[in-house]
Parts: structure tokens; C-alpha cells; sequence
């Protein structure tokens, strides 16, 4: 097994840390260690590392779903081994010195392969343009899909990794990516295609969904059913067949595809097998929140305007409600989501970027956090979970986002004192260090 | 001269590779460049440069005040020798593959100098903690206080600098550090110590500001009076003695001091020859706007509540109005300040974070300018000039803020197309290198 080299990562370019030590393809690079420049005005090196051997992270606080306990997690094999009490034997110990240990977070929904930006409509809009005249002027989700069509893999590639970067740098080991900019055969896959490959340039996990039901392209303006018959459904089943498809999402909206579309689209998903996951209650009330709980859904996202009777549907269905603050930040919403309902009914809820050009350019999973806790009313510890189990359950992963022996060792170490640090601040990364568990099963 | 060296910088770890390059304390790094992760999947280490001799940045982009403009930026000296076309003779020419030069961000209004943090508080509050408890709890501006108060100015510094880092980290060369949370004579002297401090420990540029009129402390309940007299004047004068004050300011509000208070401690100021600046009208509309333009302050800050004929003054007086929205989204404020009055009245608006431990512990201008633009309206253009030549005017500083030949050659290269992608993005750090002017006007 390789040996792992504690290096300096470098805050949102960390993955420069990465290359600088593999080159592309890059092997996979253990553990990072973010130079911790903060809290101490003397030098102070990266100490090295390896962890090809089992590895106790000693004298840590970690952040448990019951609270932060004291102790050491042991990692062997790119597994947690143990927690709290360090097991006896030959293990390699790093001294933390106090340090906090939470699972590495998870980014469950985001858009970031697609092409091009949209900065120009957020200054034409800042600049008093209307929505006609910026989609005149070819804005709106046309510019991102046209945008899309035109870029290759690579280009596809290369516009999303430093979106990627920035959220390896915050301690994220899992992104869920979409598709969804392409509305046809050709493009829906490709930006599958250029998911899977993130995979193979960074020590990440990625999980694709499949969004043809995004919107219904200028082509068939007026016939979304058309659109679903001849490319959405057959697109699904061509993604599917070359293992691109984790899970398949869908946007219920007035503005997009409604309920018995998306049914439509949930029923060739469960023809497949494929997991499903829906956009729902963004905007308005649809039902689509009911019709995802209704299919056993792993997720319910945005859910703005989901009511009392849909957290009852998503609590018995085990739907996990994604809560992504960026957008109702961007779009100015006024109408939050049914927090007080969730929690009455036991609906686990998990946070995410919903990073995309439009509605959220935002590649920062903490300050994803701080905007559920002063936007939504989450608690710091709500926000933790959300970022981490509850993100894992919204992808159906079993193996992650918790500190228990047996799961993968995806771990964020960070120099706070408490998890609540974590959503405080706002704009500032502690991370120290991330240890990518698939890092010792690889090599 | 010294000989400077193009070396990464590592994202908001930025000093760590200042730190690596030089240890402390410090030599100025020069010219940082960020390992550009970000526009290609290959290799691209940062290429050596040196100005140590009149260097010319070519194929550049240029944001100067009337837009952008393609040409070349000369420096000599640690000054912008010319802009557009490159002078004639023996330079060392840098190709910059058409980056977006801009001024380097000033931030113009923080509290990075502070004992502690306020995440249990944060926390507290969102579990439903009512202020009452959370002051029963010790929270509130006295558990910063009392922090503070126990810190020397060795641990006051250590604490800043992962703050103060964050800030170089985004292109920033100037930033703004007021005093006001030690509310007794050692205490405030100290919090500028350590603000002075830093200049010494990073390559950036320190602007203090004296705000022992920040509260009452509690040693002085219902003495406000009292306090002013016994301890904040004399504060003042003492630190002025020492040299350590380059202007001052205050907190008018009910909460606070009076504007009869305020102009006591503007009426100590003039006495010394220092610019004011004032936090006036946050929370409610107190005259405090109206009070600064009458001694002709440098700033007058947040002025959510500022009337149009507050504008009126504050465009006659040539009075910088400093927007805060960190503090207005952390509070969740409902009143934007009054950006069309400002504008309507030729009033230079300015942007910054209030990094604070209570109402904005944020440490991204990139960030600010976003909140600028999506919570109150800013354009793009008008969040960079918010951040870099208004900036410069609200600390009274002529000699950096603008591109402009015969200024400080404090720059900002960047990995966008447009300005409009600072303000756009958020959460993420396109910064490709700084340049700090004041290298080459050293060693």
C-alpha cells in the first residue's frame, strides 16, 4: 500500500496541494493537512504522516450524533476501526492536541458540471434589467444550457474542478452532481460522463443523479410530455445502461414538469431500480413533496412550501428533506422551510450548496451551514448533522457521514473548540486536516 | 533591494506561505501568486518572478473606474508606474494571459482584534435561548469584553491572524482595526498594540481606529457620562501619545452613547488633529449620520436608517457611507440602507465585513461584496469601488484604491472574465495573486 505524506493542502486550493504532490491522474493523497497558520504566530510545519499502516488520531474531541466526547479514533484500512478508547497494539499514533474530528462533510445536491457562468445576468438584474430582458439577451437557464451543449468533457471537466476544490478544501469527501443542463440525449450524458470523471482527478466521491426533467428545452417549448417521451426517458435509460445513473431527480414546478410528468419519470427510474429524488416546494406548492414521499424517495429538496401533512409523508416514507439556504439566499425568498414541522415530525433534515450558475453559485458547504442556522433557524448541531448523516441518507450511504467503527474513514479535522464554530463564522475555512477513507482502500 | 519571489499562496492559508517563505518576522513577500487549480485539469506550478526591477504586467486586464479596460500595468518602485500601453526600455515583463488586474481589496470597517468567539452564544440563541438568558449566560459584547480583557497582546495577535490571513487570502492589502471591546485604559491601549502588531507579522497595511465610545461598560452602568470622561477620553489621548491611533470612532445608538456623547469624543479627536468616523444609524435613527458629516468624518458606517436628507449631508461633507451587510444579514435586518438616496445624492458608498464576534463574524470581502449586491442592491461595479477606492476614502488614504499611475502598486490579479464574478460567486476565491506595493518600498 502507498505511503500517505501528511502535506500542507491549501485552504481553497487545496487540491493544488494535491496535484502538486501526484500530478493527473492523481493517486490518492491519505490524509491532507492544512497548514494550521491560525492559531500561533511561530512556524509551525506540516509534521509528517503516513497512515499505511493502522493509525490511531489521538488526543481529539469527537463530534458524536449524541455530542463531542473526548478520545481517539483508530483507522485501518481506510475504515474506522475504533472509537474512544484507543485498542492496544502496534498502531501508528498522531497526537491532534485537542483538535475536533466530525465526519467529512457531504455536499448532496449541487449543479456543478455545467458551462459557462452567469455573472453577466446577475449584474444586468443588479442593474435594473427585467426578466425579458435578460432572456433577450440569451440569459436565464438558456444561456447555461446552451452553454453546456457546446463544452466537451473535458471542458465540462475543467470548469467544474475548481467548484470541486473548494468544497475538498472545506473537508467534503462526497459530492452529489447532476445533470440537467443538456435537455438532450447527447448532453445529459456527456455531463454524467464529466461527473464520473471528477472521480478519477480528485480524492472525492462522486454520486450523479440524473436530471432530464430539469426543464423543458426551447425545442419543445409547450411540449414537456413530448420531451419526456423522446429524450428525458430514453436519455435515463442510455445513462443507466452505461452506469452513469446513482439516482434520478426530477423539478416539480409550475415552471418545469408537474406531478404526473414526474411520475412519468419515477416510474422509469423504479423500472430501472434507480433510486429517485425530487426539487420540490421550491416555489410554490405542487404536491411534489407528497408524489416523492409517495415513491420512497431519498430526498425532498428545497421544500419551501411543503406543508405539515408533507413532513407527515416524508417522516413515514423516511425522505430526508434537503434544506438549501444558497438559493432562497440568491432568489431573495421570503417563505422558509417548515423547519418547526420537521422536527415535529421527525424528518431528517440535511443541508447543501445547490451549487449552480443560476439560483446558487455558492461552492462553500460552511457557509451552507451558517445560512441554515441565521436564514432557517437550524441549530449548529442540526447543520452538522446536515451536512454529514443526514447528507449520507439523502444519498442513500450507509457507509459514511457518521463516526462509528466499520464506516469509512471520511474524516474533517478542524481547529475549533466546538461543532458549533463550524456554522458561526462566516466566509472562514478551519479546516486542518481531511482524511479521505477510500484513500487506503485505493493503491 | 530585496529580491521577490512569485511562490504559492495557499487559498485563505495565504500567510502560511508567506510564513514558509520567511519566517518571523517576516520579510514582505512581495508579489503572492495562488496556484491557479482552477482552469485546467494539468500541472501549472507558479512560475518564478522577481520585482525587483521595474516589471511590467502585460496581457492583462485592467478594471479601472470606467470599466475594463486590455493593455499592460508597470511597477517600480512598489508604485503603478504606467497603465495601458507598456513603457519603452529594459522591464521585466510578466504575461498575465489576460487576468483581470483590479486594485487590492481594502477592508475598511473590522473588529478583528478580540479576545474569544461567540459560538456557544450563537448556538444558544438559535436553541431558543432568550437574550435575557444568553446575558445570564455571560453572552453579549461582555463575554468579548472579558475576553479581551484577559488576553495579552501576544494572544490577541495569535488570535487575529487566521482572521487577518482569511482577509490577505482574498487580495486584501489594507485593512481597517478599531478598538473598543477593553472599555478601560490598559485594555483599549492593548487592543492597538496588537492592531500595529500585525503590520509587522503579515504584508498588509493596518489603519487603527480608537472606538473606546463602542459601549458602557458594565463597571459604569447608567454613567456613560462618567465612563467618557474617566476613562475613554484619557484612553484616547494616551493612545494618541503613543501613536497609535489614526482615527476615531463611535457607536451612536440608544444602546450605546447619544450624539451629544459622540461629539464630546469628536470634539477630543479634533483637538488631536484625528479624522472621525462613526457607526451611526444600525438600528435605529439616532442623528448620528447627520452629526459625523458635520465634522466632516471620514465614514459613517451601517446608516441602515439614514434619511434622504442624512444622504444629502453625508454628499456635502464628502462623508463615505460604509455598508455592512454582514451585520445586517447576521441580525436579520429588514431595513437596507438607503443605496437610491445615496446614489441619488452622489454619496461614496463603501463596503466592508464588521468581522465581529457578535453580529458578523465574517472574514470574506469576496463575500461582502456579494451581501452588497444581493441584500442591498449594489451593482457589481459599485461593490468593487465599494471595496477599493470608496474604501480608501473612508480611511482617508489617497495613495492606493484606484489603478492609476503614481499609486501604490497594491493589486489584485484574478481568474475571471469580468469584475461582475467577484460579486457573482459565493464562497469561492478566484484571487490568482497580490501584489503588496509596500514590498518593493521596503527591505
Amino acid at each position: 500500500m502507498q505511503r500517505h505524506i501528511l502535506r500542507p493542502a491549501v485552504g481553497q486550493k487545496g487540491v493544488a496541494g494535491v496535484k502538486d504532490g501526484h500530478g493527473a491522474p492523481p493517486i490518492d493523497p491519505g490524509i491532507m493537512c492544512i497548514h494550521n497558520s491560525g492559531t500561533t504566530e511561530g512556524e509551525q510545519a506540516p509534521m509528517p504522516l503516513t497512515i499505511d499502516r493502522p493509525t490511531i488520531l489521538e488526543n481529539a474531541r469527537l463530534a458524536l450524533p449524541d455530542g463531542v466526547r473526548s478520545g481517539a479514533l483508530a483507522v485501518q484500512d481506510g475504515h474506522i476501526a475504533a472509537i474512544g478508547t484507543p485498542p492496544a497494539g502496534d498502531w501508528t499514533r498522531i497526537d491532534l492536541q485537542g483538535r475536533l474530528i466530525t465526519p467529512a462533510l457531504i455536499d448532496c445536491h449541487t449543479h456543478i458540471i455545467h458551462g459557462g457562468h452567469r455573472a453577466q445576468e446577475f449584474a444586468m438584474r443588479l442593474e435594473g434589467a427585467s426578466y425579458a430582458e435578460i432572456a433577450r439577451a440569451g440569459g436565464g437557464i438558456v444561456s447555461t444550457v446552451s452553454a453546456t451543449r457546446g463544452a466537451s468533457v473535458d471542458d465540462l471537466v475543467a470548469q467544474a474542478l475548481p467548484r470541486l476544490d473548494a468544497l475538498i478544501a472545506e473537508g467534503v469527501t462526497t459530492v452529489e452532481v447532476k445533470s440537467g443542463y443538456g435537455l438532450d440525449m447527447e448532453t445529459e450524458i456527456r455531463m454524467l460522463r464529466a461527473a464520473r470523471r471528477l472521480e478519477t482527478l480528485r480524492p472525492v466521491r462522486i454520486r450523479t443523479s440524473f436530471l432530464g426533467a430539469h426543464a423543458v428545452p426551447a425545442e419543445y417549448s409547450g411540449r414537456a410530455d413530448d420531451y419526456l417521451h423522446e429524450i428525458c426517458l430514453p436519455a435515463l435509460r442510455a445513462a443507466h445502461a452505461e452506469g452513469l445513473v446513482d439516482a434520478v431527480d426530477g423539478f416539480c414546478e409550475g415552471i418545469a414538469f408537474d406531478p404526473a410528468q414526474i411520475a412519468r419519470v419515477f416510474d422509469a427510474a423504479r423500472a430501472l431500480e434507480l433510486p429517485v429524488k425530487l426539487h420540490a416546494e421550491q416555489l410554490t406548492h405542487t404536491g411534489g413533496t407528497a408524489l416523492a414521499a409517495s415513491y420512497g424517495a431519498l430526498s425532498a429538496d428545497h421544500v419551501e412550501y411543503a406543508t405539515d401533512a408533507d413532513a407527515q409523508a416524508l417522516s413515514a416514507a423516511g425522505t430526508v428533506a434537503v434544506l438549501l439556504p444558497g438559493a432562497f439566499y440568491t432568489l431573495r425568498e421570503r417563505q422558509a422551510p417548515p423547519v418547526a414541522a420537521f422536527r415535529a415530525h421527525g424528518v431528517a433534515m440535511a443541508l447543501a450548496t445547490d451549487c449552480n450558475p443560476g439560483s446558487s453559485p455558492m461552492t462553500s458547504v460552511l457557509l451552507a451551514m451558517n445560512m441554515g442556522c441565521t436564514l432557517f433557524g437550524l441549530t449548529p448541531d442540526e447543520a452538522l448533522a446536515g451536512v454529514t448523516r443526514n447528507a449520507a441518507r439523502a444519498l442513500g450511504l450507509s457507509d459514511c457521514g457518521t463516526l462509528a467503527p466499520g464506516l469509512r474513514a471520511d474524516l474533517a479535522i478542524w481547529d475549533v473548540e466546538s461543532p458549533a464554530e463550524l456554522a458561526y463564522r462566516i466566509g472562514f475555512n478551519p479546516l486542518y486536516a481531511r482524511v479521505f477513507g477510500g484513500a487506503a482502500t485505493q493503491g
